[in-house]
């Protein structure tokens, strides 16, 4: 009568909902690992035998070595890669398998697996963000020199350096690994011993798993261990944040390239033609890492909606915690990945930034700050005043440079001869020397430091 | 130098950000449908010549089968599922499948394809849907005159009937399924035609394949029809209504099965145990539909994130659309199966829930509503008149029937005899028969509608 | 001990927190208008005397009056705008106000009060959209001819007309029409008489108060009425979705209004200019309206968030559902009159599109075209002999249409002289006559049926 | 004929959607104050002269002391903040005001001031979570040793402690403390002096204003100056994962103060009553914290979609950055502040938790554990013993310990007197002694550590 997938009957559904290891079979490593960590660590302690332990340690590597060539076997029925290697291992070396889950359960086992993904997942964002800063360091040391328009509203502002406009993104890029590493920093405590969610009576010893599996040290409240997904959160957020940097970068790289920019030229190994028109170059690498923040923050959005309202200690509505974080965790990898490339290889033309630089008055501002500094104008009357010399110039359709002193002195007669030396875009920039300011010998001693933070040569 | 995931190259990271094949070959049987009906109308049009259109046609049904007994192969050279059927199309049949892409183009292909997967996908909603309310109904008249606590704030408030409680769901549902054939409705535009972003110069019939697949006419405007995602959105938007409602009912089921409630015996197919703790028996596949709509959220909210801000027409981040759409429509469709055996096959213990039902003071209101109705009394004063009576109750620790007349009246002369007969949770059922309301009578008249809307016997 | 905000102590943090007076107030004429359809009811039932219903109904028109003059006063011991109200009746016509809370409930009484006012935003919504649409229907058939570059992944494509392009988003806005009205009439439906949760014994009438509303029926299960807020849901999901399709035109304007674009002059009335940079226009309202959608998703995610696993009946989360929809309302209206102002009074700069259009080398899939048309060549063979061309138009520098005959026969000889006309952007857009396509008699017919659509003149 | 709102016409919508005074006036203080900063470096550094700087310092103060009085009026013409302040600056000591403005920007300004604002709720969430920690260590110390039923799944699981359960929500709370410090520590960088975008020419001194403000230091780069947000992210994400936590204890006072459960009375003072219901008394406070989250995360989903895709440098759609934050700002405030109240003030029932641990076989675990200690049974095969067990239990309908020595025998000969002393939940809690375990000896030590890292007496 009811149809539908429900045809299948409820224990079809429920294999199917129930089942997480078409998913955490991802997290094989860090099961075997965990696993061999605490069997060593009951036979340590006496809870199980000498040879148990290592009768077990020994079959748990023969798992581990059979996942690593065929793969994890995805059979619903086992529900999960714990209960997946238990019964492989319960096959491999019979029933003293059966010691291996003692002062343990499913509930820590999975908090301690899906932590040591995590923190993986934390140092390759780590990594791959350093490559690309090293990306950035570089780029902008080349064009520590090269003018292009500064935009806000997209529109033309004031002239700056290309190399600043990239050393922004450096420090973005810093703040997402100084994230990375604070979230890494909190989250280093080993849940394994807090069992189903109050301990366990065994005599275990929480400290040596902690050690051996790379934690600063065990966890302090069972409830806590077994119910907690903030070291999830915090990486989904950190992710989030940096992709939104990425996109950020993506989409000027996608404006740079338009015809009508024209200010950089993608490089064809992440660029794609099109299937009608073959004229098309396409950024396509720079749209992917755009849209890519999109379904990162949905990402996150999702554990948090999961997260919300769950009393304590583990629900099942937790094995909901992986898939966005695996799916995070991909899709941000690829997007430092392809990112690292673009700026590596795209062909910066400076000469048409340079060229945009010099329409659209982008030195007003420095001649609001002559009139400032040599004629002791308030800056709200000079900022009226260049007002004035900016509309005429529009009119006469010219550069502001190219008004003569007599038609600038018409406007105010306190303009003089040499504020024809700040308005060159070269001026401009050159100008701007206040700390973390636009001018040439800033970006260098900025970019500068930034090696030296990189540890690269030169 | 810059290590990490790049190291690989770009050529590598691009063929692995760019692929869709992964997940689009999902779309394989709409891929081969809308090639099928374009090459009908290109060879009904004399584009191209009737034996070229025939054989590329049997063609397809080739590539087809072969997809149904191999799957689809996934190379990431030829990226997307549009460029693997052509691909094997071309070895099958030679150049002449290079007559295939006359006069469409990826964007309205793909456009074209994922619109007729979400509509599937709505189509599936309303049935897996229409068969959780078949449930509810069959349910909810069982129990039309099943008294349980009804509860705001979750505090006992006043009683109610099981059916009623069901039927509420029943409601929702409703509204679920209208938001799904709306949205339907709304999309059911051919996008087919539109070819890269401004139509085509060959004089194509589009409402012949808009015909041929289903559709009710074609879109309107070319450069509409390849950026618009709306259809996808509606579908995750109301996917997450749905799911949040679902939500709902897996909370009530997982508060009911708890020791303290006792209100349901939850499935055993729907059900686990755990691992180290054998009495327990969880209600895993509620909380698992409480999990998804945290997933289902987050999936909707990356499409939106997504297309924020895309100018016209096609732009690369919009591959993103499809992975969400696929992880929602799976979640949903458990869910929704999931549910509706839990609700067919749920125990409720209605001798508890009555139990419940009578401590709480659930009738107040009762009394309440006999004062204002039989004294006369200002409803504001009878509530406070009531509150006195509740007050006196809790400290005896008796139920409000159990107050002697004389108790009552030395709270207010005007309560009388006949106040006992509004006391007792039956008649407070009873008396709810206002249009909507919990009285048995009123919910066996709302299922005997819903049987009927649903096209059920009896 | 405790310190923070809590030393005020938790009867002023409940008074804080508790308060929806605060934002609710906005409901005033919803709950005055509900107020005086349930007292009409309750009078015609004979549940209130005949005259003291006249004394509520006069009551309540006298402070309705009131809140119109002195607005609504901020009693945060009110809580409330319904407590606020009941108790200024009280103070205005005495004791008898109390009866006007006879059957029924705040629960009921603000599911009415805020669907009523949900429902005027969804018509405010349609409204503005109408006038975004006919805004865009005036400009596009005055650009119905107006040549543009026609872009994907912001790379030129293919030529189209801008009225083509403006009607894009025409077609968007009908979406978004359409859903909102779908919301309308899916939520129209009158919660009034469910009370509390459980219905009412007393003899109520509620398709009485349901038509005094507007409303189209009763709705017909009590709990669910109080627990209900899809409507909301409905209106925020319509309400981000429209958001987004505005922040699409938003970015294309702020695109087009740069420098290197300068395809429009941003209206001045919508425009701003810089505290420090005389020279700026920026286009602030598109920037805003592109923003906007961020807070618009942002709301639509909280309320999902929100009801996310709630049980039945009403819960006070619940009170959470109004910030989010009256600042989405506020929002989106302004972001649909903002965008009506920038399209109805943007200056756009064909003479700047029709140049771009003509670089880039837009016409090459015509070329590819003419081949397939006139040489019978298979597509995908023709987009080849294309790209060769291109690139070497490419390397000389020059427009496809600058190569001479030679060059291209030496390409491949089948290529004939009649191609030169498919070449020009001019012959290439009055190709694309197919339905939906960007030729400018395609463009003019549907102006024109949209122009009916809207009942516009002329 | 467009009507609608835009009937204002578009000079009357671009001032309201422009103007951000309405909700920046909140940052008034730090406006003056990042003022004051920079009029005195400026003096210091000789850009303007020691008696205007004094003169302009002195004007500022006047300004802040009429804003204290009488609030900061909100002129739309004036647009935000800064402009109101400098204009009122300027009636207050004429043009010399004018001079203030110099080598700065909006940009470097609005950054300042937010940053400063932002910077203070971290500091106000840490006070306030404190206080929450001492509330949760002095009610664990209190109830160190009551016993109350462990849930997973909501499930009997284990008994544990009450003390060990409130002691799970420290825990949380000291990661959130740690992700609002980390955030404080990353964002402590001053903006002013990066002028519009690229730094200013005047020979500002950075450092010194950066001292003045309490940042640890200038930023490092213009265009990131004006463009980062990342800090009022940072603020969000950490109240998004507060406000989750909260939202779960919420969840459970709910829970525990329905009737079924019964474990808990909350507050008279955070409780409301019904306005139809006199017997009701809901736990609002509890639900408007669980609420509160799902507004929390909008907000933050809001900021992220709203930054996603912006080129370089400001943009102003990052003026939608400051509702966002402003609104969960004091959603967290106050939610903080309600659960301080409830956690100090509830009244725990533990009878009740005592007596539904008792139920459920909660030491089925414990039965199992002494299967392996003493019997050395595998794990595996004890849980199936105990699995035994319980269901003859459950048939009898009694508890665990009441099945006699022959009983459990029969089950399992491997079963010996000894058991019996493991199966009472006290012995159960006690066994837990693990690091992190439930016993209260672990309870009690975990707590005095608290109490140090808290620097509470006693």
């Amino acid at each position: 009568m009811w149809g539908g997938r429900f045809a299948e009957g409820p224990s079809a559904i429920m294999r199917e909902i129930n089942a997480s290891i078409p998913f955490d079979k991802a997290l094989w490593r860090q099961d075997i690992a965990a696993s061999k960590a605490h069997v060593a660590m009951l036979g340590a302690c006496g809870i199980v035998s000498a040879e148990d332990a290592k009768t077990i340690d020994a079959g748990l590597d023969k798992v581990a070595a059979e996942y690593e060539v065929d793969g994890v076997p995805e059979d619903w029925d086992l529900e999960d890669i714990h209960m997946t290697t238990e019964s492989r291992l319960a096959e491999l070396i019979g029933p003293v398998a059966g010691r291996l889950h003692t002062a343990r359960s499913r509930n820590d086992q999975v908090a301690t697996d899906f932590r040591l993904w995590v923190r993986d997942a934390m140092d390759q964002a780590d990594a791959g963000l350093e490559a690309l800063q090293k990306a950035l360091v570089t780029r902008a040391g080349e064009h520590a020199d090269a003018i292009m328009p500064g935009f806000t509203h997209l529109q033309t502002a004031q002239p700056v350096t290309l190399g600043h406009h990239l050393m922004a993104y450096y420090e973005m890029i810093r703040r997402d690994r100084s994230r990375f590493r604070d979230a890494r920093a909190r989250m280093n405590e080993s849940p394994l011993g807090s069992a189903a969610l109050a301990g366990t009576g065994f005599p275990i010893d929480r400290e040596m798993t902690a050690q051996a599996l790379g934690f600063d040290r065990p966890t302090d409240n069972s409830l806590d261990a077994v119910s907690d997904r903030d070291f999830a959160l915090d990486y989904l957020q950190a992710a989030a944040q940096c992709s939104v940097h990425l996109s950020r970068l993506a989409e000027e790289f996608v404006i740079w390239a338009s015809q009508p920019f024209g200010f950089v030229r993608m490089p064809d190994t992440l660029s794609t033609g099109s299937s009608i028109m073959p004229q098309k170059k396409n950024p396509d690498a720079a749209e992917l890492v755009r849209g890519h923040a999109g379904r990162i923050v949905g990402c996150a959005t999702a554990l948090l909606v999961t997260m919300k309202g769950l009393p304590l200690a583990y629900s099942k509505d937790m094995q909901d915690d992986k898939p966005p974080v695996f799916e995070a965790a991909n899709l941000l990898s690829l997007s430092i990945a392809a990112m690292t490339g673009m700026v590596a290889d795209a062909t910066f033309r400076t000469d048409r930034m340079l060229q945009a630089a010099q329409l659209g008055y982008a030195t007003a501002t420095d001649l609001a700050d002559w009139l400032v500094r040599e004629a002791n104008i308030p800056f709200r009357e000079a900022h009226h005043i260049t007002g004035a010399a900016v509309k005429l110039a529009e009119n006469k359709g010219v550069a502001l440079e190219a008004l003569s002193l007599d038609e600038l002195q018409a406007i105010d007669p306190r303009v003089g001869e040499g504020v024809y030396k700040a308005l060159s875009v070269e001026a401009s920039v050159a100008a701007r020397a206040s700390h973390g300011g636009t001018a040439p010998e800033q970006v260098r001693k900025r970019v500068a430091a930034a090696r030296g933070e990189l540890e690269m040569d030169g």
